[in-house]
């Protein structure tokens, strides 16, 4: 597959893992290498795992963050990678590797927010790992899931044109605050996997452009963004971010990371089912090469660039 | 349960979560709080999962040892999580904090050594997370495994007055060399369980002395090690370390980490299969309190300290 832009930082290394193990044939079935989630074993289709690592300095900044906060958004991020999938999060484990200066109460906090998370959206933390060092702390958080009612998970990979595109949620300026809090879409990805039959899910971390070119890239198609559509998913906090930045609060709702929303690919039969349950509409998939573009009322179009937040590399901007 | 040594370091850290969040309570069944394992899900009784993290300068040190041993031994010490519970490991994930300083061939190399690892002891890579940060790398590997042929996992808390304890292999010394490639037992594991009914197992990690102390203190009793047995399972390692350090080879068998060797818990009855089988025989568990006793062939007893090796103090000696 010929992508626009060469992949970098984490992107590229991961491709680079990919290819050495030949991890791509590997993982077979629906659910491809590179989907937010993992076959457990070929015995239990209806089970996936997955396990994301969260280091201070990076993904949260002690100095700044509440621990119990820090735990809660350890356990959110895992739990979203369920919701990408349709998958309902039953168990978690969590290993930590902790700065040994920090006092016991922090690990506790660190806990305790874990825990609240995991048992909001009904899964439970059962065990894990602990070690200390000198350095910052480190916290992984695995989640096993299960798809509900005899479905089949829902990969980035089955966007097809003709389908509509639908967020969760409006996105953008999560910095303001909110991507301290994030809020699994958990429930919301159990509605749509029971009622609306989705092609493509992925969940926005790294930017709604971003997470959106992925979905394609795997799909193998295009997209358009209706600018009008779009306009109505802005976050307020995006609009407050422009005027801080004095970029347009549209470049802040397609590139800002850390939202968690959902974007579903539907088939265009589900569109009324979807409003049923308050989905927003912002574009259509297409056939052609997995690019993005903005479309004006007038028709006229713009490539939306392939950026947002990577790792590695930071922003990318 | 009253201990001789109140719990210090990551121990008692780790008991203070636990209270804090009641997973004692949580974990239910025959596999309890503090396994080597966790279930993944009452609706799936023979599967489990393990999640462990190594961190650079404590677990391992990249600037002595290759990338490619360093992922082999962070797979191992899963592995051996597995073995420890009578568990056929099935599948794997991998979650990176790398030093972003490091080439990417480090990355490649790491993530062979973690393959070759599970693909020798028929579990399957496939997939996880990778970051980057201006500090040591952390690994983090979870894998599941299942119960063969209908089995129960093998918890550290089934052992009982009158069994023999015996385990898989020589142990101590393992500092001049083999921490670097630990060989988890797996298929050894899998003959115990198939062959031998054990009622109790655990992994070496943090040395032969802490890990019994730790099974006796799941099972609620005590443990005679006979000194004549011992003297036949310290490894040429341990002997070779004694000359190096001045202290009785029997010491580093007790108290050196990191050999991965399993002690098991064996009815009688089970005495010449588990010959048969290769095991060592080197003392019996007895009622009362947690405790292991030395016990020279004269009938005297000393009582072997509860310590070894363990995280966020190093070795405890």
């Amino acid at each position: 597959m010929s992508r626009p832009d060469a992949p970098r930082g984490e992107e590229a290394l991961i491709d680079r893992l990919a290819a050495a193990l030949d991890l791509r044939r590997r993982v077979g079935g629906a659910v491809g290498f590179g989907d937010d989630m993992a076959p457990v074993h070929p015995d239990l289709p209806a089970w996936l795992w997955t396990c994301d690592q969260l280091a201070d300095g990076v993904d949260f900044v002690s100095e700044r963050h509440a621990w119990v906060d820090i735990g809660y958004k350890a356990m959110a991020v895992n739990l979203s990678d369920c919701a990408a999938m349709g998958v309902e999060p039953v168990s978690a484990l969590c290993a930590l590797t902790l700065d040994q200066t920090l006092p016991p109460e922090a690990a506790l906090e660190l806990a305790r927010g874990l825990d609240a998370c995991a048992r909001a959206f009904g899964c439970t933390l059962c065990g894990g790992d602990t070690n200390g060092w000198s350095n910052p702390t480190v916290i992984t958080v695995a989640v096993i899931g299960r798809c509900p009612d005899g479905l089949h998970p829902v990969p980035r990979s089955g966007a097809r044109a003709g389908d509509g595109l639908w967020l969760t949620g409006p996105v953008g300026g999560s910095l303001l605050g909110r991507h301290l809090h994030p809020v699994p879409r958990v429930r919301e990805s159990l509605q749509i996997v029971r009622r609306l039959a989705p092609h493509a899910m992925i969940d926005i971390s790294d930017g709604l452009a971003l997470d959106l070119y992925r979905m394609l890239e795997a799909s193998r198609c295009g997209a358009v963004l209706e600018t009008a559509a779009l306009e109505r998913i802005v976050h307020d906090d995006a609009r407050q971010r422009a005027r801080q930045t004095g970029r347009p609060a549209l470049e802040h709702a397609l590139y800002d990371g850390e939202d968690f929303e959902l974007i579903v690919a539907l088939p265009a039969s589900a569109e009324s089912d979807a409003r049923a349950l308050g989905l927003h509409r912002i574009g259509r998939v297409e056939s052609g090469d997995p690019v993005v573009w903005l479309e004006a009322p007038t028709g006229s179009r713009q490539r939306v660039e392939r950026r947002g937040w990577e790792h590695l590399r930071g922003p990318q901007d």
